[in-house]
């Protein structure tokens, strides 16, 4: 299968490149660097060095003796997007490029509007590409759990099979997330939706847990393969950060009362699961709908879960929530559909975390202490930028 | 009230502004004349003259003795809106500065995107200047019946009381739109509700029906006030067209079945609503939704009445429907929100078409036959521009 990955040099982008490169398909990758500029914007960088992607992509030439083709630009750029639809002509289209922190989208208005306007038009742009080359491309679109908020009834997979007074229909599931970013990602579904009932596209929209953890089996292969482990209050998920803040002797710092229950996923199932869905591919005019994540816990479970694993002492501190969010709530998230085609989990275990925690010490002189510290908040309408600038 | 309009210059900004000030508000606009603008990208034109805002507003201080601030510029541009706000000090502000036709943004990739940036960036700036000069500034802000779909259950304002797996939730009603445009708003929709949520704000999203008629009590005090009509396949809407179609002796052309329902309103009903919301504003921290029309009615059932009412003989032509829509559905959508503020509706009727016919016959000379049909198709990905250029 021909995969043209968006983003292929992020976090999961790069990983996911990997494990697919390894089981047999052919990959290329789009990127425009975006997320190393915001690292430079920010005054943060990822606390296990990465290389540039010729370097990462030359190593993986040297490992695996597969080519990786690479190319440069922005989604945004509509005519580009066409280009490199109709040049690589690909069976599958895996889209991460978005500005993917909820924190970065609540900075003041300018970041709110490049989110979306970035996440939004790239995806408008990948659909038309898509409509006019081949509408039998598979496009399989990085969402979040956070685009469903926190609703006091069960979240289903996309869809919702409603009765309303005596009468019944199959409506997309309401959503009501907590930030310009998840927003972002609100209105890339509704658009794909769309996209799928005019043209007939086929698309799965995987609404990701947190993703914790740093290493997959590819990315183990060479430290030139490494992928980001970003712990700021930015672009840090949670359990990566509670990692870091253990090995540095501070205390693990929840949000109000911590009782905000989320699902989350290990980066080598994310990449199983992109794995898995671009394999079994949606039918032509679907907009097939999973959630991406195989296990749930309240922030507080994660920090105590982080804190019991550590060797040493660690404590755990409350901080004064920066976001406007519900602190206890009802959580319950259906997520079978990745487990149908064939999904086997690696839950959060010790031996994840103690190898976390392997991988902080390592770099713990990297870390600049003062990037955890949250420092968007959502009741503002302008932030000082975060960070050791 | 201190009112400011955004979008004054427009079909419906206009009248509302000539009504809110006859009804003893202080009221300023704000416009970018990009609407005069897409007439001519278009190559057509309002049916009725319409005068320069410069002169529109000189003639209504002669008439009324009042005084309307005009400020001239792009919502687009976040550092004016945070400037026009501030330096007008609104109690109010209504939003109706949006590209509003669906087969505009079908037109291609680029005039999707220019939809979507335009009225979602346009609407975050608006927030983002409320929310930063004062919260309590109430936002009227226009949206569609059309961000709705055609569900097969009965439509709410806004919000749905949800029983799932025996559970409840008050969620946002599900929308499955029919245009780029028409997801423009949901988007505006999403992002409204979440600042009010975090930043208390007060706003009223009003879903409009198809909006009929051309003149209100004030307009008609001048020929510099009149406003827009617009009759062509791209801006027109459909009542308004078939008026035109049936004086100059063509069959009135329905998309398909023509069984597609929808929800109708008179423009003078418009300006009423939102000056009863404006009376009546929402609640801090309140996301409030009413649909605004006042009737429903399918588009052959209109085809039907206008070509009853019509003096001569007019035929109903079947043509092939550029859009991808149900041709015959349920719809029953609930619109008591603004009756119960004290609409006092004005439905269609005979002598209301009459007056269109009036209209019609008096500037049918400049009618340009060719603009009248569909040219956009939603099933493509790219038309040729529509009109006479």
């Amino acid at each position: 299968m021909r995969i043209l990955i968006l983003g292929g040099d992020g976090y999961l982008g790069w990983p996911t490149a990997l494990h697919l490169s390894v089981r047999g398909h052919d990959v290329a990758l789009v990127d425009n660097f975006v997320r190393r500029d915001w690292d430079q914007e920010l005054g943060v960088e990822s606390l296990v060095p990465i290389a540039s992607l010729e370097e990462r992509v030359r190593t993986w030439a040297t490992v695996s003796g597969k080519e990786m083709p690479v190319y440069i630009g922005d989604l945004c750029d509509g005519d580009l997007v066409d280009q490199i639809v109709r040049d690589y002509d690909p069976d599958t289209i895996v889209h991460y490029a978005e500005q993917s922190s909820a924190p970065y989208s609540m900075l003041d208005r300018r970041h709110a509007v490049a989110t979306q306007m970035n996440n939004v038009v790239g995806t408008l742009n990948v659909l038309y590409a898509i409509a006019a080359h081949n509408r039998d491309i598979h496009l399989v679109k990085l969402g979040t759990m956070g685009e469903y908020g926190t609703p006091n009834v069960d979240i289903e997979e996309g869809w919702l099979d409603l009765t309303h007074r005596g009468r019944q229909d199959r409506v997309l599931f309401p959503k009501r997330p907590g930030s310009f970013y998840h927003l972002s990602k609100v209105h890339d579904s509704h658009n794909i939706e769309f996209a799928c009932r005019i043209w007939g596209l086929r698309a799965t929209d995987l609404n990701q847990g947190v993703v914790y953890g740093q290493e997959t089996e590819e990315t183990r292969l060479h430290p030139a393969l490494a992928t980001r482990f970003d712990y700021d209050g930015i672009f840090g998920t949670v359990l990566n950060r509670f990692t870091i803040q253990a090995v540095l002797g501070h205390p693990l710092t929840v949000y109000g009362q911590g009782g905000q229950t989320r699902g989350i996923i290990n980066i080598v199932d994310t990449v199983q699961c992109i794995r898995l869905a671009a394999e079994s591919p949606a039918i032509a005019g679907e907009f097939r709908v999973f959630n991406q994540f195989t296990e749930q816990m309240s922030v507080r479970q994660i920090a105590e879960t982080v804190s019991a694993a550590y060797p040493g002492d660690v404590s755990i501190e409350q901080v004064e929530n920066p976001r406007v969010e519900a602190e206890s709530h009802y959580y319950r998230a259906a997520h079978t559909g990745l487990l149908d085609l064939g999904l086997v989990p690696h839950l959060l275990s010790d031996t994840l975390i103690d190898s976390l925690f392997r991988i902080a010490e390592r770099h713990k002189e990297r870390v600049s202490p003062e990037a955890i510290r949250p420092t968007v908040h959502w009741r503002a309408t302008a932030n000082a930028l975060a960070g050791a600038q």
